[in-house]
C-alpha cells in the first residue's frame, strides 16, 4: 500500500489543474504573450508541482518510512537513504 | 514583437514535453507507484518548467529589457524592476 | 541525543568554510569585485548551507523520527509534521 | 564602476548578517541544539544571501547589462549570455 493512498484523489486533482496551467502557458506562447505574464504562470505551476512533491513526501515519511523504522535494519536504512536523495533532488531542482 | 519569437517553437515543444510529464504522474498516482518514482518525474518535470523560464528570461532581457535599456528613462528603469520581479519569483519558487 | 551526534564535527567544518566563504563575500563587495563574479560566490555558499541542511535532515529522520515512528501515537505524528514543514521550507528557500 | 557601487554598505551589512547567522548555527550545532531548530536557521541564512544575490542581480542588469546593451554589438549579447547563466545558477541552487 502506497503512503499517498488517502491523499490519490487530492494529488490527482492538483496534477490536474497542474497540466491545465502547463497547456495555457503552451497557448500564451503561441498567442505571443507577453514574457513577464508567462514567467508568472510558469512560475505558479513550478509551485503547484512542489506543492504535489511535498505531498507525496509527507505521506511517504508518515507511511513507508515509519513503517521501514518500526522493523529496523538493513531495509529501514535503504528507506531513508532513498527518501533523503528524493529530498535532495527536491531542494535542487 | 516579443523576446521569444526566435525560440517559440521550441519553447511550445517543451511545454508540451512538460505537460506530457504531468499527465504521466497523474497516471502513475492513479496506478499506485511508488511514492520515491513518482517524486523523480515531480522533479523532472519541475526542472523543465525551470528552463522553459530560464529560456524566456533569456530571451527577454536579450531583447526588450535591452530595448528598453536603449531608450532609457522610464520605461527602461520600469521594465528592469520588472524583470528583477520576475527573477525573483524564480529563484524562491 | 540528536541525530546528527556522529556528524558534528563534519558539520562545523562545513559550516566554518561557509561563514569563510560570506566573509570573502563582503571582501569581494568592498573591493568593487565585478558582480557576476561575488554572485558565483554567492551560489556556492548557498549550495554549501544547502549541503548541511540535507545532511542535518537525513541524520534527523534517521534517528529523531525513525524513533518516534518506532513508538508511533501522537509524538510519532508530531515529528513528522514538523519533519515535513522543515522539507517544505528547505523547497521552498 | 560597479552595478551596486549605491548599495554597497547595505550588501555588506546585509552580508555582515548572514556571516552572524552561519556562525551562529555553528554554535548550535557544537551546543546540540535540537535539528529542526537548527534547519530553520539554515533556511533563514540561505534566504538571506539569496536576498543579497537578487539585489547584486537587479544592480548588475540596471547598469552594467544596460550600458552593454545601448553600446550593442558582441560586448552586450557577451554581458548577458553571462546574466543568463548567473541567473540560472541561482534558479538551481
Amino acid at each position: 500500500m502506497n503512503g499517498y493512498v488517502d491523499n490519490k484523489e487530492d494529488l490527482i486533482k492538483r496534477l490536474r489543474r497542474a497540466e491545465g496551467q502547463v497547456r495555457g502557458i503552451q497557448k500564451m506562447v503561441a498567442d505571443d504573450t507577453y514574457c513577464i505574464d508567462i514567467l508568472t504562470q510558469v512560475s505558479a505551476a513550478t509551485k503547484a508541482l512542489e506543492t504535489v512533491a511535498l505531498c507525496l513526501l509527507e505521506d511517504h515519511l508518515a507511511h513507508c518510512v515509519a513503517e521501514a523504522a518500526e522493523q529496523g535494519g538493513a531495509v529501514a536504512e535503504q528507506k531513508l537513504r532513498e527518501a533523503s536523495a528524493a529530498i535532495g533532488r527536491l531542494v535542487r531542482s
